[in-house]
């Protein structure tokens, strides 16, 4: 559990900055190379790169080098831990507004069976 | 398109820390007071309130105060942005995964076409 939430920690971190986000955008699209995924950025390489490594020791990216060209890979299982943690919120809301649904309805017919009881007295 | 990626930054920084997911999950079950928000966390209460702010001023929670009680309010409005952002992504590997498909049946096409070819050649 402690585990879980350092993995969250890192993989919500890691999407708290432009940059990083607009690179795995473009790794949606498929693998590329370190230079390739530079190029649309006003950054100095050594800063980009940065963004690159935080990238990889969040596990949001692997980077494989062949020759002189590092590649990039989006590992979308990340994107599932993401995905994992805002389902839990949502089943939590959902239970909330199925208590909340019961409470109305419960008052609602309670409040039909006094009516009813205070016309069977006001009958009798 | 900049409003909405310094919003994006704030919205997943936010869920960077365990304490902040920790409170818009008991949140998600219904507003609370910030004393019993600050309950199961062996923290001081500056530290916890530095939590609280920074959850308000990235439009997590609004909180309303009533007498000397400050009740804490989930704004469910910034899942929307998380899940809008994870759909984009979606949509990028799908329209991927569609191209990659078209590529491979092409492929396959054109190869069934050209052993016919050579099939037809040999036959000749």
């Amino acid at each position: 559990m402690a585990q879980h939430a350092i993995a969250l920690d890192s993989v919500f971190h890691a999407l708290s900055d432009p940059t990083r986000r607009a690179v795995l955008s473009r790794l949606g699209a498929g693998p590329a190379s370190i230079s390739d995924l530079a190029a649309p950025f006003d950054m100095a390489l050594p800063s980009f790169m940065k963004h690159i490594r935080h990238l990889e020791q969040t596990g949001w990216i692997s980077t494989r080098k062949a020759g002189r060209v590092r590649t990039c890979t989006l590992e979308t299982g990340q994107f599932d831990l993401v995905e994992g943690w805002l389902e839990e919120q949502r089943q939590v809301w959902e239970g909330r507004t199925d208590r909340l649904e019961q409470f109305v309805t419960g008052r609602t017919s309670n409040a039909h069976k006094n009516t009813a009881h205070i016309n069977r007295k006001a009958d009798s």
